[in-house]
């Protein structure tokens, strides 16, 4: 049954040679990794200015001011992250780049919080997917949730089956989305010139002063702002899928990104503001500009598909990165072995399946409000940003290839502006992101104590080729047979014991003397060459005259370095239902002594034929 | 964890020879025996008044007459009952009856019509306590099931603690009752001579012709008012319990309990004709009487408590008698082994939380209306009256004992009577009863499947003493030791794998050539003096080959009469934590081997120290 729906919903088992994969050219490539970056425009501006509004309205043109803070740092992220493609060709993500050059602690610390930033990145791009639906359907306002989680099972299970990587194929919702932006933008551009629409709001001019703006809330509104810029690390996390030469295709890549990116933010932002859009809780801002532009017309449906579409792309794009950093880190044994192991479609089923399962839980925890997870996301991707740029200043220092200096400023740049937003998050948003503070630390304790257990686990098992094995002599063991009557199944019990050894004892647990006496004159009458030894037990249960027993027995074999098994029947009835009618204390039994007595449980089944 | 908790809850494990019983007087037996059938007069008379309310207050008189035939019927029934009483002198439950006298069938009928029916009671009089609880605490009407599922977990929790038979201690709150009644009925007979109390409303005077009264609608009235009846059959199943000459006790206990329940209905039901209490929704028609006559004081509070702890004693006596009737199923292979098995407490546990889980299911699904329970509580209890009367005729018939004619005359009026009520209520009723017709045959198509899978494991299990014991040589068995690397665990299992036989093989399943070589040449290097084979697994999963392998070796063994075993290393970590670390692939795989090949499953623990 539960494997007929697993083939139905995941598929046929895929052999393991039938993985491969295919080198991306530019085009491809931009497409393939940038969905991340650019559906942040998605909802990059608009957290801008949802802060401003927090002054008002008239404190909306500052949004324009800050967009520009905002694309500064996008060049120097673009710049460094340029140095970091260069010199790990082999694909540097923060992990490996904070561990290479600052220490397994820096590492872990860049992969935790990367872990933790891939859940967000799922959180974040469907919630935001799901405002561009109800955006255009309000009936589903309501229901948003609900949605985002639907959407979030149906990609984990399209990621289970193994999507696709067609790079052909993916490249479409990308283009199209940035087709469709740049329409939007130069309509608006167009109407902005020829005064053709009347903005929604009357915009206040720049400069204006606003009453209520402070640095403080200036700062909000920039940290706000820079969740635009998550997902600029994910083309020099990928270099080896790029045709040769990869570092410099990838560089250049990189740059066209960044650069498409810059037009869309700016494009956005300058519209929002001149159509004086506010932000509102149940439409999306673009959605705002697309509808006011063109109507809500067949084009504003298809703009607001094409942005719930690059969005789930986004999220994707999560589903690739998470498994395989958790790979990465359970080959270092710093997460549990089952990431490891690869699923029947070949993707890396556990990471895929718990990458699902928290950012369900996160949607459900924030409600699936996009405002109130994007503070915890961009905080999470700038903790890696600083690392990795860290780690790339010590790789230059150290390795000092020709034009380090030059190399060396830019990283430093880049790390200084990465720790400077990261302190503005802290200054100007601590409510939103403490816990932060609490969950990467943790993460990075668990990482330690996992890696601990393993190098246990592998000193104890270690063994050394040169000794012989031990021997134990098949007459030193012990057999325990527990019997509670005589029937078939204890004959076959007891034939099987006594093929192993002779020293066989049957035991039986009486709650009454009648019923011991009893037995032992059957015993005697049946008469099966094996020792019966019985118990009285005075409060009905089996297990603990049993364990006694057993620890008697265990004691005396042990001195003569002897093994003790115990051989219970087990019970397989012809129909389901019928296991139900036989006492299924043999399990908890079974279950107690091997995890207390250090015995070997013998476990003879028995089919029932009807 | 688990143990400590259910330790606080039921206490610690008492000895068997701790069981003990005390024999009961007359005075205590009745109030020990009697609270089911006397606090029926908890909700007997109002079912009667919701029926004939259907045809307006003008029809309401109509309840005394139909009072009467209720009482006709319960004279009928105590002189039955008392027939029983002395013919079955062990205890004549209508499943014992009824299974000697007509057969098995008939038999299991009765019983499993009372299992319902002592289901019923538990549900019935609990929700009834809890009208009396809820009229007296408004607030808390609209928490009724609440309040009942919690009054059913706490009496679940002390059953199974098992509550001190302490016949003077539960005598106490039955003539409480019994005292406060009559109380009432005095005052109310005082205020009805004297005309001191104005009624709630006016009563129409008996006689008076009503609109929308139909024969159908009369009927209807008198078998909800037999819910009145229910509970007389207790004390004729617990003739053992009374001091002798305990079936004339018995028989002089029932004839007393018959006259105080005569009482306490007829004035009860005069009483709410004189007042003309209409029956509500929010406030029991007892309530109604006593805040009537002496005002919402103490003395009222009082009232409802005494009503409420009786019906809750009453669903105690379910709490007997289920765990008992599961037990004799139990004892004649009709119903699942644990119900016979005594808990910690001395008890039939899963009798008592079988029975409190299915009661509140019932709580639940019915919304704790004991208007819509009654119905079906009603029906069951008639099912198995009727097949004791009868039984009882056959009995008659067969035996012959002086004097046998008259006594025949009694039951063959009593089962007449019973047949005309079973008659009414599917008459009046079905939309309410039919359930029954559905479940009992169920339950018996149930009991029927369990004894006949009873009676093919016994035929199964049996042996013939005289035939020897097989034997099968040492060297015969094969042992299978699957092995996933070269390590101290692989060492244990092998080590122990050669002193139970000769023919001892390794199996390795490898995802690759490679890993396969290279298992290979670590093995010969290692020379543990075991064969390994090795198996290449296209798919990753270690199951598959394993399971033709081991058919392989099955097949070769059957042939010459040997046993598999199949050796499992089990990791016991020193944390529970740790456990998630390690694939615990290896239980699955053991359960589809054991499940489906017929092997033998060796579970040898290994320990981690830290």
């Amino acid at each position: 049954m539960l494997t007929k729906l697993k083939r139905l919903l995941i598929g046929r088992p895929l052999k393991s040679n039938e993985s491969h994969s295919q080198k991306l050219n530019k085009f491809k490539a931009l497409a393939v990794l940038s969905s991340d970056a650019l559906s942040s425009v998605a909802y990059g501006p608009e957290q801008i200015l949802i802060v401003l509004m927090a002054a008002g309205s008239g404190a909306l043109w500052f949004s324009l001011p800050i967009s520009l803070g905002v694309l500064i740092l996008l060049v120097a992220l673009v710049l460094s992250y340029q140095q970091i493609i260069y010199a790990y060709p082999q694909g540097g993500g923060a992990y490996m780049v904070a561990k290479e050059n600052l220490g397994t602690n820096f590492g872990l610390t860049a992969g935790g919080a990367l872990l933790v930033d891939y859940i967000l990145t799922v959180a974040v791009s469907i919630s935001a997917g799901t405002d561009a639906i109800t955006s255009a359907f309000p009936a589903l306002h309501d229901h948003s949730v609900s949605v985002a989680v639907c959407i979030v099972v149906l990609i984990t299970i399209l990621n289970l089956r193994g999507l696709t990587d067609s790079a052909t194929l993916l490249s479409y919702p990308v283009y199209f989305f940035v087709l469709i932006m740049l329409i939007i933008i130069g309509g608006g551009i167009y109407a902005a010139l020829t005064g053709t629409i009347t903005p929604i709001h009357q915009h206040a001019q720049m400069g204006t002063p606003a009453m209520g703006v402070s640095l403080f809330l200036l700062l909000r509104a920039f940290s706000s702002g820079c969740s635009a810029l998550t997902g600029v690390e994910a083309i020099s996390n990928a270099i080896p899928s790029f045709k040769n030469p990869a570092p410099k295709n990838a560089a250049k890549t990189l740059l066209m990104m960044g650069g498409i990116l810059a037009i869309l933010l700016a494009g956005i932002v300058f519209i929002a503001y001149w159509f004086g859009v506010h932000p509102v809780n149940d439409q999306t801002v673009l959605s705002q500009i697309a509808g006011h532009l063109f109507g809500r017309n067949i084009f504003y449906y298809m703009i607001q598909a094409s942005t719930a579409l690059i969005l789930i792309l986004a999220a994707n794009t999560g589903y690739s990165a998470f498994p395989l950093l958790a790979f990465n880190l359970a080959r270092d044994k710093y997460m549990p072995r089952p990431f490891k192991v690869r699923g029947d479609r070949l993707g890396y089923s556990n990471g895929i399946l718990t990458l699902g399962a928290l950012s369900i839980i996160l949607i459900i925890i924030f409600k699936g409000r996009t405002e109130n997870l994007i503070p915890l996301y961009a905080v999470g991707v700038f903790i890696p940003f600083s690392l990795s740029q860290t780690g790339m200043i010590v790789h230059w220092i150290r390795q000092k290839p020709k034009g380090w200096g030059g190399k060396l400023v830019i990283n430093l740049i880049g790390a200084l502006i990465c720790y400077l937003i990261l302190a503005i998050f802290f200054l100007t948003k601590f409510t939103n992101i403490w816990p932060v503070l609490v969950f990467v630390p943790i993460v990075i304790i668990i990482f330690h104590k996992i890696h601990e257990h393993y190098m246990h686990v592998a000193e104890q098992l270690r063994i050394d080729f040169s000794e012989p094995l031990p021997v134990i002599h098949s007459s030193d063991n012990v057999i325990v047979v527990p019997v509670a009557g005589i029937t078939k199944v204890v004959e076959q019990s007891l034939t099987y014991a006594k093929s192993l050894s002779d020293n066989v004892m049957a035991v039986y647990v009486g709650d009454s003397p009648e019923a011991i006496e009893k037995m032992t004159r059957e015993w005697n009458e049946w008469n099966p060459g094996v020792r019966l030894v019985t118990l009285h037990s005075l409060y009905r249960s089996i297990v603990s005259p049993l364990d006694k027993f057993i620890s008697t027995v265990k004691y005396k074999a042990d001195k003569s370095g002897a093994t003790v098994t115990v051989v219970f029947p087990q019970f397989y009835t012809k129909k389901w239902w019928q296991s139900l009618l036989h006492n299924q204390s043999g399990v908890l039994i079974k279950a107690s002594l091997i995890r207390h007595k250090d015995v070997v449980i013998a476990t003879v089944p028995y089919h029932f034929k009807k």
